[in-house]
């Protein structure tokens, strides 16, 4: 039986990866690429508008666009350089419809060549000769982790430079925690595997210079428990928490169609993507449109602490990494609870096959608590509806950090992105001698300093309410003044919205102290009950924006993080906030720059009544606490998106309300009952 | 069977509800007082300290407090005037240990006084002939809403006058939604339930004054399924929510005895009383004091519409009308989900008896999605323990609106405070005619405003942070200057965190901007592992303050509502951040009076290492959607308590890791098995 064909948001499938490696093989004169991405070049918006109405109205599809891949290939260049090509590949006529070299940038981080890197310094004869000096414990075994080098100015950056921190296996175990003894050697690895320098880092807050090579101190050696996860390394768990089970006895609410999900009144389309890993397509309710795209756009991390080399400690974990890249190979009765989809993906493997990632993202229901309740206070009847949602979720694994990405559908036609920041603390060593207090990091284990860093999220939200041509409004609510006999306050008591329509691209803040709220609305689709323009509002979460000074390389390389919501004008494939090369990238290629440019061309972006693009930048200041150590309890962050104006009513007003024959709780009537009956104890 | 002594923070028993009404009664010169209160006088900490130190450490208890209680009676004085007292009352020795006339403020709203004040409404001649006026649709029934009238200066507030709202119930139905008809009608009634005006609403942006008698416009009348929530009244409700049931084969992981609980390593003792509801006492995780109190202390309700009378509509649903005595009597299958326990309260009836108030609050587990998880990207190994948490939950009705207020317990010794709004919008009558857009309302259906108000809650947080002596800490996380030569930041990326310990009462403001954290602190606890004082910090809900005039009555009685975060000296029985009575209320009760008159007496009020009450201000500026309408979803408001460097390491290590084995997940190979063989359909 043949496979269906892909729908056009469909991410390449593997005889389509395959298809794509073999048209781009010979473009490279016998050379075989190190095939780094062959990913799905999503279709020309304009196609697609098309596309979708006519699908959903259930008519003919005439113009179906193409299969196109976008293809990033590495290849050696006449001084065996690294060369990085960028190649779109028509799957449909078999043939590269550009073919770009791309000069100045690197790919994304090449775990093999990060493998390379890690035997290359581990096997250095002045690695071992530093490792010697430091006169280990008996048994225990260095570990290097290798990080892509964040641009700091002092080098040229137009090879790939990896700087190799080291930690200690100080237990005989495969999964022991070696972030719990971070070593005070530091190597710096060039792009032929070459250590270029050895040197040892600050370990105290007086040090600005690497310090003279002290032994490993033995004082740092803590008991197991304070710092391992792994069971087999740990005392017994607690036995207190007993079973608790999602049974759903007539399945699950949601339907599935190949990559189309329909759940209550909603449906969209699943993606993934080797960069931005769960993307979403084609959201509606009700059949409604709601956005065309939804995706975490990027992520960085840069670290606060001020000595060098820590300055190089800044990482773009989806541009340098890749959220689909590290996604987990997600596990039934761990990672979700209830019935479970789960969704698999294909990536591609140096040599251009088809790579499957089992598992990427899950799909479940959840009981979310009350949807809506009302009593009348005088019948003293109560009607209650309570809340399903649909969870998407993904989850990735960026060296020591994990995070958690969870799209949430709610009955009330809302939908909430969840990120739950868990995982390891990338550690630091520490005198333990030290008696200042370091003011950039807490100190979570003997020797261990915990720098303080940030996380920085770009969420990408490409609406379509209504229709393509959206505008965002900026509404804040404001007092009535109290001295202009011109307006109506005699009891200085009231207060009005103030709206203003953006009229450029451009970035702009978060003041929760004016309620200001940002909207998308579509300007011609009037509510007929509240006269105003149907739309969506954003619920922002709010946090801190870049620390690091504007004129650093932090700042220029992550241009989406000065502020919290952008608006942009749509073009098709522009899903890089910090721009598309990030990989010791040198700035200026993000969404400030961007604009600026396009300003500069004197042909004014306008964002109203257009297709444009929003993106919402928030994060966490993460200076952390003893209890994110050793393993962070989740720490979550949560956006938004609701709607205002934009239907006739309460969307979940006609869900079922609760009833016990349907819920089957259970009373508890435990040791309540016997305390009536027996002499009060202590627990 | 004796039953067991009461725990001091025990809500009074029946027995003593009786004891206490009877052991006032005589005080009152054979007059049978209206009892308006019986309630737990909270014993004197200074007692309690003691108390829970040996009761903790299973030492004999010597000084067992001696049960008190807290009574208001109203009795009439010799002008028939109702006299408000309020009676300490020794249960042990059976005497009146206090007698206080209040003066000039009144106890919170009688319901009792509100049904005469309808019944009176509805039979005065005037106000029939004003109804008749109307030319009503046949068979539709007249609702008065009786409000307590927020104080606006117009008016002796020396008596109760009540704001009469009338409102049409259309439909023949006794949970027929009658906000859908809001009439254009006022009445005021007074405290002899004489109605002593009637006027006409405006109805319109321009109106000013009362505006002349139009009659009921028929094309308001709109379809039921548009305003009605209740299932009669509405078409059949959707039926593809297939069930979700939560299964706890061994039984919920929570020990109860009496109003003591212990679920993991929490411990804590619920608390009920009128007014606040729930309350938490002697939170403690892992034996260790955490929290000697916690409570919803108050709840603003201010209008924001400027129009006469409606500045007289701003409500304190926990000064007027109590979030104890307005507690839902909670069904199992309906308000909460798996295996429930429910605790009943007991209020009392005006006549002194005691009045039981069964499933106030109801205590259950959930599964909260993942607590921590790692994979070592090296051996591919993840742990994933997930997170279970304990919600303890109470529902309250006030009038149109409802809240849901919910403790969550985590594994990870954080704490979080959800509040959930919804119920039905408070309407306004609209003309139907008005082309201008209302700048402080949305109409929702035809001639139906829902103006434009604010919820403004206070969370009072008693901290026991490993002891009584606590301190306030404002922390910020701040750039490095990049142009001092004492300061090392040579790549400019440099940041640290500055504290300042708040030295004196009073209050202050939120920041995200500059990351700022309020701690809670005990600076004589220093954490071996950090070397900083161990502490809690608060996670806050960024709002909006209040947005009337600061001249304003609503600014006056609500003081609370203008900073977020407030610090003061504890004292005992201090649970009113807006002042004890606020019942018509005229100000200078609140917290910003309070330390401004101790401020004044020139005692400096240090709160640093000293016992202290933190009260964070939080809410909503609710500008209604039409997605609100009939009834609101749920909108969440959450509010934290984290652990900072308070312990060694995360709390919630030692959960056990997650297997199927226990969760019994179920595998979805649905639909999406079959889409991989037949071809594909529209959804």
């Amino acid at each position: 039986m043949a496979a269906p064909s892909p729908h056009p948001f469909d991410p390449l499938r593997p005889d389509e990866i395959a298809r794509a490696a073999g048209i781009v093989r010979p473009h490279f004169g016998g050379q075989e690429p190190n095939f780094r991405v062959i990913t799905l070049l999503e279709p020309p918006k304009k196609l697609m508008i098309a596309y979708l109405e006519n699908e959903h109205q259930n008519q003919p599809i005439e113009d179906v666009p193409t299969r196109h891949a976008r293809v990033e290939v590495v290849v050696k260049g006449r001084a065996n350089e690294n060369q990085l090509f960028e190649l779109y590949v028509d799957l449909g006529n078999e043939k590269v419809t550009q073919k770009q070299h791309v000069k100045g940038k690197h790919s994304y981080i090449d775990a093999n060549h990060m493998k390379a890197v890690e035997a290359a310094c581990l096997a250095d004869e002045g690695v071992q000769a530093e490792l010697r000096s430091l006169n280990l414990p008996a048994g225990a075994t260095p570990v290097v982790e290798p990080w892509a080098y964040a641009t700091d100015g002092m080098n040229d950056m137009s090879t790939r430079i990896t700087m190799c921190w080291f930690y200690l296996r100080l237990l005989d175990h495969p999964d022991a925690n070696y972030y719990a003894y971070p070593l005070d050697v530091c190597a710096e690895v060039s792009e032929d595997l070459k250590v270029t320098k050895i040197y040892r880092l600050p370990t105290n807050p007086q040090e600005r210079i690497h310090h003279e090579k002290r032994p490993f101190d033995r004082r740092r050696i803590h008991p197991a428990d304070a710092s391992e996860y792994h069971p087999e390394l740990r005392p017994a768990s607690r036995t207190t928490t007993k079973p608790y089970q999602v049974v759903q006895p007539e399945g699950p609410s949601f339907r599935i169609n190949g990559n189309q999900l329909a759940w209550e009144k909603w449906s969209f389309r699943v993606g993934f993507n080797y960069r931005e890993g769960l993307t979403l397509h084609d959201v509606r309710y009700e059949g409604r449109s709601l956005f065309y795209r939804l995706s975490l756009a990027e992520m960085f991390v840069p670290y606060g602490d001020p000595r060098a080399p820590y300055p190089r400690k800044a990482a773009f974990d989806l541009g340098n990494d890749g959220a689909g890249l590290n996604a987990n190979n997600l596990q039934l009765g761990c990672d979700c609870l209830g019935t479970i989809k789960y969704f698999d993906a294909y990536h591609n493997t140096p040599t251009g096959e088809p790579l499957k990632m089992p598992n990427v993202v899950c799909c479940h229901e959840q009981d979310d608590g009350i949807l809506w309740k009302h009593t009348n206070f005088r019948t003293g009847n109560a009607v209650v509806a309570r809340s399903r949602i649909l969870v998407l979720q993904t989850i990735i694994t960026v060296s020591n950090y994990e995070y958690i990405f969870a799209w949430h559908f709610y009955q009330d036609a809302s939908i909430f992105y969840e990120v739950r920041a868990t995982g390891i603390l990338s550690t630091a060593p520490h005198d333990i001698n030290a008696k200042e207090r370091v003011p950039y990091g807490t100190v979570v284990a003997p020797g261990v300093l915990a720098p303080y860093h940030q996380h920085l999220f770009s969420l990408r939200i490409d609406p379509a309410i209504d229709g393509h041509n959206n505008s965002l409004v900026i509404e804040e609510s404001t007092p009535l003044p109290t001295n202009d006999p011109k307006v109506h306050n005699p009891f200085g008591v009231g207060y009005v919205t103030e709206s203003r329509t953006v009229e450029e691209e451009g970035g702009f803040d978060l003041d929760f102290t004016k309620n200001r709220t940002f909207k998308l609305v579509n300007e011609k689709q009037i509510n007929p009950i509240t006269g105003t323009p149907v739309g969506f509002k954003l619920l922002p979460f709010y946090s801190q924006m870049l620390l690091a000074s504007p004129e650093s390389y932090h700042a220029r390389r992550s241009e989406y993080a000065q502020h919290a919501v952008w608006v942009t004008r749509y073009t098709d494939n522009d899903h890089f906030p910090a721009g598309k090369y990030t990989m010791q990238s040198a700035g200026g290629d993000g969404l400030a720059s961007v604009i600026a440019k396009r300003r500069a061309t004197g042909v004014a972006q306008s964002v109203r009544d257009e297709d444009i693009v929003i993106w919402h930048t928030f994060g966490s200041t993460h200076n952390p606490r003893i209890e994110d150590w050793p393993v962070m309890p989740s720490e979550k962050l949560m956006v938004g998106l609701k709607p205002v104006n934009f239907f006739s009513g309460n969307p979940g007003l006609d869900v079922t309300p609760s009833t016990q024959e349907k819920n089957q709780s259970v009373l508890y009537t435990g040791e309540s009952a016997q305390s009536a009956t027996c002499c009060q104890s202590k627990l």
